[in-house]
This record gives C-alpha cells, structure tokens and sequence, in this order.
C-alpha cells in the first residue's frame, strides 16, 4: 500500500521531532514534507535541527529534506499539489494567534491540520479529540467546513498533555452509567511537557515548581468540551461544540524533576449512584474505544493499565507501556472526602502529544477525513 | 544561664543527628547524652556515625560522647542522676511496639521524653504537639502522669511532618472564626522523611512515587486530634484527647526526587461562613501562636508566611526561610470545586521533625514541665 | 531450533531481571531454571521478585518459574536432568568466597557458568572476556577442565562494567599497531551499577560522590587480564593468563545521579608510533571483532560508534543504541599532556552486565562449548 | 566605620546577585548601585529582579535601589560623584567585546573594576587574582594605569570558577618546594557555573553532558597566568604577565546535575622531587595565603580543608565549609600514571565567583587599592 504523505509544521522542535521519530515506520503515514520558522527555512532537516535532536536517528530518516518556511504556505501547497503532502501535523511555537491564521490558512488550501498546539481549541466547530472518547465529534468537520468556505481541509486538535491520564478513566465511568460530579486533582507533570529548553536545570534539581502557566485552566476546561455534545450546524445555524456541565474539576499542577510522563493524583465525587471499587476496576479493564475496536496502528491494546502494586504507577517504569500509548493507573481506593482516589499516569509526549495526533489522524483516515 | 542537659535517643539516625546539629548553640539546652542501638552502645559518637554523619561539624560539638545503649534505661537514669540528662528527645527508629514501652520506661525512671516518633501519637493522653495550634493541650500532661503513677517523667509527641505545610493554617482560619469542613490534599514530599539509606537512588532520578506507606492515614488523622479537645481527667475518669469531628482530610501522598521540605496542593471547603481571598491573606500574615509571643528561641518570627510570586512556594528556595520553621504559602486562590486553594510548604526534617521537636520543648520548660 | 535451557543464579536481583528480561525472545536461549537466595527459593518467580520487578512484562514471560535455591546445587542438578538447564548465567550476589566456592559447584556438575560477578576475575584460569577484544582466551577452558576435572562444566566471566568505554577502543588501537603506554581515567558512572536499593536517594540530588568501593582498582586491572595471554597448560603445568604489560591504568571513579550508562574520560600516551586524530577515528569507525563477524544475536553491528557532535555521548541520548551494547564515542581530541583525549560511553547492565554475558555465551556457543 | 559604597554591573544575573547576597552584612563595603541591562533599567531591583530572585531576602536589602543602565556609564560617574559608588564588582554577562570595553570605560572614570567577566582575563597587564595565590600581582595596578592613563580606576578580575578547586592546592606543594610538571583534570561542574537559565532541565535528568563551551582552554590556560611572573613596565617597556611554564594541564569538563560545587578529580604529576602522601597532606592542612594572615572578612580560617572520609568531598555536604570559601579536598592517595591523586570540591558561585571577587576587593582594600 502507498503510505499517505503528511507535512509536519514545526519540525524543528520538540513534539514536531517525536512526530518525526515515531512515523518512521508508520504503515499508513510517510513525513514527505517539513516546515519550520524562517531561521531553519531553506536548510536539509539535518543541519537544521543540528544540536536540538531528541530522537536516535532522526536525521537518518528524514536528514535530507529542505525544511519549507511555516509562516508561507505557498510552499505547502506546492508540496500538496507535488503528492509531498495530503496533510499536515502541525506542532507550531509561536504567538496563539499566528498560530490560529496559520493553520487557518493551511486548512484553506485543502490540507487537514491536525493539530498539537492549544490556539484552536477553544474555536467552537474545532473537535478536541481523544480518539477513545469522542470520536462522534469528527461529525463537526463538515460543518467546520461548510462555515469557512473550505474543500478538503479542516481544523482538529488534541487536547493539553496533562489531561489524557484521567479524561479517559472518566469517560469510562461515565459510559458505564456513573455520573461524575466533581474532580479535585494534583499533578506532577514532566519537564518535556515544557518544550526544550524549557524548564531550567538549576529549578530542577532537588526542587519542584507548584505552578505551569494557563495549565490549570486547561485542565479543568478541555474535559468539558471533550465531553460536550455537538449542537447547530444545520441550515442557517452556525455548528458547534458545547460544553458538558459536568464535572466540576479543580486542578493543581505541578512541575517535577522527570523526563517524561504526567502522573495525576484524583478524587472523584459521582452523582447519586455510585460504583463500588470493584465495578471501577472492572469499567477500566474492559474499556475498549473505536481505535481499539478498529486496531488503528496506534491504537494501544487497552487504552487503560491497572496496575495493583502500592507504589505505582510511576513515571520512570509505566510510561513507555504500550507504545506510550496506554494510560497507567493505580492506587484505585475509596476517597475519604468525595468517593472514589486514583493515580493516573500518560506518556505526554506521546500519548499527550505526538502519538496522539497520530492517533487521531489514524480515526480521520478511517472516516473517510483523510485521504 | 546553665543549659539544662538533655538526651537523644537513636542519636546515630538521621532526625537525631538533626536535633545535634540544631541544639549546638542553644541557649537553653546542652546535649549531654546520647543513646542508640546496642551496635553503636559504647563508642565515641564520632565513631559510631563515621560514614553517616549528615550535617557539618556535628562531631567536632559531641564528637566524644560515649554512646549509651537506647535499650537500657539505666544508663539513662544514671546520666540523670549525674546531672547529665534532664530529659529525652527521642529519634528512636524501631518496631512501634517497642518504641512505646522504651519511651514510657524513660518517662518511668522520671525523664520528660520529647518524641519524634510515630509510637505514641494515638495513646489517648499523650499530647501531639505543635506549638503554634495546641499549646494548651500540654494540660494533658499532669492527667497523663497521674494515670501512669510517674512523677516528674512524661510523653508528648510532635505530629507527622507531613501535616505541617497545611495544620497551622487551617487552624489560623478556624481561629478566626471560620469552620473548615473539608479538605482535599495532594503532597510532594521529600526524600529525607524516609530516613537514611531510605529511597533507593535509581527510584528518585527521572522518577516519583505516588505512594509513602502509612503517610496517607497520618495525614487524614493526625490533625483531628491537634484540633481535638480534652476530655476528662477528673477524678475516677481517664482523662484524652477527643479528636476534632471536622475537617474531613483526603490526602494523595507522593515521594519526589527533593531532599528537604514537603509541599502540598490543598482545596478547602469552609461552613457558611467563607472568608475572602484578601481575609485569608491577612489571617494567615496576622497569624502568631504562644511561641511568638513568648519568643521562644526555636520560633519563627512569623508561622506563616505568604509569596506572592506565582511559582512558589519552591522546596529549594523556601524550606530555610526563619531557621527553616516558618511555612510559606503561595498560590492562594479560590477553588472550582471547593472553596480556596493554596499551596503550603514546610521543612520535613526541621519543623516537621527536629526543630517542631525542640520548639516543643521550649514551650514545656517554659510551662515547667521540663527544668 | 529448539532454544537452549538456561538458568538464571541471583535472579530476583537487578542484573538477574536483566538476563531474564533480555532472553525473552532470544533466537538461542531460553530461561527455564531460576535460583536465588534462600528467602526467594520455593516461591513463584512472581511472587519473590514482588515489589522489586525493574522490567516491564518480566513476571508474564517467567513468572510460573518456581525459584531453586541457589544454595542447593541439587536443584540445579535436577533441572539438568530434566533438560531445562545446559548452562547458567550467574547474577549472585554474596560474598567473594560463597561465590567462588558456589560457582565452582555448578561447574562440577556440568554446568558452564557464565558469570557476572567480580569472585574469580582473578583465578588465573577463567577467563574474563569481551568478545570483541579477547574471545581467543576461550582456548584456556579445556585446560581449566583438565586442571579441576570437570567434564562439560567451566566458569568463564566477565569484566567489570566500568571498563567497557575504554577497553574496547583502546584495543582497537593496539590491533591496528600502536602501543598504548598510559591512560587516565575518569568515571561518571550510574547509580544502577550499584545493584537495588544501592545508592541512597538521598545522595543521589543534587550531588555526586567521588567513591566507588574497589571500582578503581577493577578498573585499573582488568584491562591487563583482558589484554593478556594465555601461558602454561602443557603436560605438567598449570595454564593461566598472564596479564599484559601494559598500559598503566589511573582512574578516578564517580558515581552520579544517571540511571544507567557509564561516562568515562580518558587521557592516553601511545608509545613511539602515533595515530593522528583521523586514524583514530578510522580505526574504530571500521573496527569489528568476531561477535560481528559472526553475527552474533547479540552483538552490536558495530562495536564502536563515533558521534562528532561536542556535547556528546551522553548517557539518556547515547545509552541504548544498537541493542545498548554498542560503546559511543566522542570529543576523539588531543590531549594536552599525553597524546590523545576521548569520552567513551557504555550501557552499564546491558553492555557491561547481562547484555555482555549474553553476548560472551553465544560466542562460546559458536565455539562448541556450550551445547 | 563607614562603609565603601560599591556597585554591581550585572546585578538581576546570577552571579550579580550572590554578589548583593554576600554582601548584606559586609563590614567593609556597602551595595548602592546597580546597573543592570537596558530592560531592567530605570526599575527598581525589585521589580527588575522579579521571577528571577535565586536568594532569600534580596529584595528586602535593596529592593528600592533604581537599577542604572549598565551601559551608560555617565550614571555610575554621578553615583560616584554623589559618594555613592567607589568601585564596582562586575558581573555583565554580554559580548566579550562589549565587556572589555565597558570595563575600562568604568576604570577610566575613576572606579576600580573587580571583575567576574572572562573578558579582560588575557588582558597582559590586567591581574587574575586569588587572593591565597598571587596577592603579589596587584603589583600590576599602578603599571596598568600609568599605561591607559588612568588615576584611580584599574581593572583586576578572578578566574574561571572550574580552577579554584585544584589551583590553590596546587600552588601550596609549588610553594612548599615542589615542582609539579604535569596534569590530568576531569571536572564535574555544578549547573549554576552557567547562569540563569542556563542547562536546560531535560538535559540535567538521569544525564550528564560531557563538555562546557570554551570551559577546558580556560582550566588549562588561566593557573599559568596565576602563577606567572610580572614583567616589564619600567620606562618605556609594557607590563605584562608571564605565564609560568608549568604545569602543562590536560581538562576534561562535565556537566552534571549538581546545584552548586565544582569538582575536581586530579592526577599530579611533580618534578624529581616528590613529596610523601604525609607531606601532601602536611602542606595543605598549614597552608595560609595572605587573605588569612589579615583575616580578611571574607577568607576562610583554612584555605584547605583535608577530609579523611573515603567518599568526600560531596558537592551536598562539603561546598558550604567555611562560607562556601574552603577548598575541601579528599582521596589524597598515589596515582598509578603520576605520582598523586587527588578530588578538590569548591563552591563555583561563592569561591568561585561572587565570593572570590569580595575577597579580592577586601585584598585591594587592605593594599590601597580601593578607598
């Protein structure tokens, strides 16, 4: 089978390199076309990215191709019309704005963004999906479309790094018929959730930071519009994305001294009808989602891990489970406060990032999105 | 002013080299005595620490100390009688059991035993102390040592150091009249709570734990009895503590690769009565207990105090502030789901250890329970 | 091809779980006989290395396996009989002395012992080998069996993990005809090389300690065993390996807060005749030994792997490439005292422990000794 | 006694403000300019310094201080000229050029520049003081000034932070009658020793890096200018500093996750004399520089600290000895290449930077330099 070519904006940095790394050998995607700022623009990815590589081997793969200038899209376009690109990836770093026309624009000249960075994902008919969860709401691309005029192209983003280790968990329970009223959670999320260079070394040694900033705030709101039902979009009605009331959630995130990997400490409070310790294990192991159920390439096994020992899960061992792709969790016990404690654990650039744009695009290309 | 002599139990271990190191030069009380396990029992201090000494220039101040053996009270009682040893703090690290009969055989022989440990927290009379929130529970004491028949000897206890970072405060606000009904709290603790060799070195670099063993169940309970009352004690009736029917206390406790000084993420719901973020602020900066009042050596001059910056406060940059025994605080703001959040920070192995252990003692010789 | 019984000694230890985890689905061996210490022996695999288990999904391949005692060399016996042990690879982990006299029983009864413990690095007979430098010293194993009286069953070693960077490439450059005189050393080496618990953590932020017990001195002397040659062994006298004349070996040796992957940099003096800094490169660019000629499973395709960018090897980015058993070089400059200056990087339980042993069985597969 | 008004350039950096730190209670000199970078001038510290204060207490002691702009050097002219500045300690962190230039544009007004830049380092008749080492140096001054025509401004500055953990030790056995020819240095640096922000986090986790931009020509080439001879600058000749022709000195430099403290494992190699491992220790242990014989303010009791424990010095536990101003120094043994073997541990912010430069300008002081 002839791979799809895919484009990735933002090549360069951090999340644009784990696209990069973990397409290598992708059997339905092929990186045929980079795109980074001006500064890199021009140069093979090899010498580009010279000195900020992340990934073994990384230049071996893609080392020769002339990253294109992000900011001109023209050059995209080119490599759409030359079968470089169907569509594109896009791991941007700039101002939310820029970011917002510049997708924008790339979704205008028929390419598919499928899209790591946040600027969008408060744009009413753009989906935030997490393909085990709400894969209903790729029902609002046409309407995405028809609003702005655009043919092939449109606009889908992942949700933030730092919510995918308890956003399934919950949905789980919710699909099983358990109301959830309200979240109290912790994080300790890892310093690649930072981009590099990020977080400085010297704040990083025997030290921890009790604050990421605008990372609370997206982790109690982006649950709410994954969970949220599409409304409008027929005649005369522009389409939309509205927001479940529930849960409530309150977030504390923390920056700690780990790689990789985002662990979040949960108290659940559910409606009237509660489910016991057992029914929650039980909802958890069986959970399976359209990518399961598809077996989409990237698609993890089980999208939930329990794990039974005390002391688990931790970064450093459970991360990398399932390609990075699964959700880890344990310490499943009784809150004394609200009703249900957990400790949730996802791989944030992959499963938070990278691997779960790829996810997505995976769902895009079996609905017929992409092509 | 002559020093009043005083003892250290498990002098060789990690809390009682830190009641050395801080007693060094202290005005009131002078290190005359040292016990620990029969393996040390017999040897110079400064031999008996050689390879485990954690703080500079602790052997040069009791380097030559001949240590006793913790097991056996008569050569405790012998110091005493010698004038060598007025009372005890006690860092002994053994089974629970036996820390329980080895402090009341030191009470017995008529020494005040000030205990780190974790032992004798639940015995009905015996005061878990900070100095701060409960000073009067020290009215337990003459009950205590009328029920045992002992005369000048007694137990009281200093709390977890896990609930430092968030007992004091809760209590200031209750003191100004406010109920706290409830309490959700996620910890970030160091490695030093665990002791040493404690942590394996290959579990905190890239890495934290989502678990610390019985940390959780302290934190839930131990701040119900400092804000429990008195009860009984009358005649022909065993006098207690009656633990505090409120707040209800979720804790997520979690080990992080830092050396010193324990964070917490707390949400708080209040009764009715909900005070302003601004009311908060300035309880918490009016906030002073008996030991500033009285000035006692080993108080901070202020308990409690606030950084405005938002990324602290940080383990690194703010477990010293005030000798290391003032809390800081940061991040207060209100809560989505309760009613405020802030973030609390106290130094695990001196306020939480240590130093609360001696600031203790200042207030009981000051109430002439110790002389 | 029906896969080789082998045997794991000291298999709940760190080293152990990492033979058992990179057998899993080896093209020639698999596991079917655990031992380990008497408190382990008797349980299943699962259950005894509860709590301890470094390796994702190693209780699924082997967990069934009921433990032997590794102190009972019946149980080693039996499985033999059984055909589900030809040889064993030792992890023990006790005394110098029981290692030595226990190591000695399993070859007595049969067993070859390919071992990774320091106990007879020493005994002038067994040979400890790279496979790459010195698998000609396999030659001395019929001579140790006639020596002892043992019929299929020798002991064959490997060298300890901090040598790995250097003596590969140092041997390069002796083979391609320069004589290295004098080499200073300095380690970086990781915390795993301590086994588990090891390292306390709390040594292990925001600090390094400049001492490894014996390692200097394993380090300094092993490379002339390696380099050495094989006397002796006719009719009537004893064959050994007599240890090279050279090079005179100083090192320093660090632990720091790594995971795994031993850093080493290095100071060396040729004798008359020297390589340019070019011929350096090109020798250990083309260098291969008979692992890869051979093909061996195991074996990395190439030994030494030079990187050209200056800030590297560095253990998380270089640790793991080709299988983590290739050797990273980098920084190949002049040095300003003797003649040429490098850093050298190797994977410290897989290059320098499991990995390495593996690697030395199948060449002593290919050699007909073990079957 | 008044103190001597001083400014710092470079004051909202790092190593600016361990300046402001050290010198809260200085007795001698007082902080009361500031000049920091165009963006930070015209605010006060306080506000200028926000997000970025790395010591306790900072903004209390000159907070209200109205930054200057370091390039403008008009505005230090009229502090001066208002009794408010009578020298600077610089530590601006921009372009050498630029440096250079704007320290002499200091000297030229008048003020005395004690510089922490590396820019006038190689200047020939600009001295590169330890105070312990070459106080004999500042014989350079009045030759410096006479040359640019300067009253009362000279520029002096201190070395690079990796060499103070082996220069002072090393010119203690010259001057006890030892020729030391040869050495071989692998350093293990803190983080701090490259400002703020500095490493990035990611690469300081479970990571060392193996090199430190322009850091092993400095450790080679700056303890021959140390310890050089003055030359010319009779009538009509320069004056210059002769580097010394020995050691030669080969440095490998290592970043590793350590806050604070530079370490230094060493290999010495001497002349035909050669002193005992007694004597080494003999000579370290009563080695006193001049800065002790005036019990400057800032000197430590010791400039060497000797300590016996085979696993120190440790960055953790040792840097702090003395105000951060000893060197420790432990391991003393044989080397197996040269002749002795040793580890030197010394604070890179305090010793080796902010710290040093006090001491310096302490030294000057006492010679009338600085009034």
């Amino acid at each position: 089978m002839t791979r799809i070519p895919v484009g990735v904006l933002g090549a360069t940095g951090m999340v644009g390199q784990q696209y990069i790394s973990l397409l290598k050998n992708h059997p339905w995607f092929e990186v045929k076309f980079l795109a980074a700022s001006p500064r890199s623009a021009g140069k093979k990815f090899r010498d580009a990215a010279k000195g900020r590589i992340h990934f073994e081997g990384l230049a071996e793969s893609v080392g020769d191709l002339i990253v294109a200038d992000a900011n001109d899209v023209s050059q995209a376009a080119a490599a759409a019309k030359a079968g470089q690109c169907a569509f594109v990836f896009s791991a941007l770093d700039m101002e939310k704005d820029e970011i917002r026309a510049l997708e924008d624009s790339y979704a205008a000249i028929g390419l598919p963004v499928i899209s790591n960075a946040s600027a969008h994902r408060w744009t009413p008919d753009v989906p935030v999906l997490i393909a085990e969860v709400n894969s209903h709401h790729t029902d609002i691309i046409p309407i995405q479309q028809k609003a702005r005029g655009w043919d092939k192209g449109f606009i889908a983003v992942k949700p933030n790094c730092s919510i995918q280790s308890y956003t399934t968990p919950l949905f789980a329970l919710i699909k099983a018929g358990y109301e959830v009223k309200k979240l109290i959670i912790s994080t300790l999320q890892a310093v690649s959730g930072a981009g590099y260079p990020g977080v400085p070394g010297l704040d990083m040694i025997d030290n921890i930071i009790p604050y990421i900033g605008g990372e609370e705030e997206k982790s109690e709101m982006e649950p709410l519009k994954i969970l949220g039902s599409i409304e409008g979009g027929g005649t005369n009605t522009a389409g939309f994305i509205k927001n479940s009331d529930f849960p409530g959630i309150s977030a504390h995130c923390n920056r700690v001294p780990v790689s990789d990997g985002h662990t979040a400490c949960v108290s659940v409070e559910f409606g009237a009808k509660k489910p016991s310790i057992e029914e929650v294990k039980k909802i958890w192991t069986e959970f399976r989602g359209l990518p399961q159920e598809l077996k989409l390439p990237m698609a993890p096994e089980r999208p939930i891990i329990i794990i039974e020992e005390n002391d688990r899960p931790q970064p450093k061992k459970d991360r990398d489970r399932d390609k990075a792709m699964a959700i880890t969790i344990g310490r499943i016990r009784p809150c004394n406060v609200f009703d249900l404690r957990f400790v949730g654990l996802s791989h944030n650039t992959v499963r938070g990032a990278a691997g779960g744009g790829i996810l997505n695009a995976e769902l895009l290309k079996h609905k017929g999105y992409i092509f």
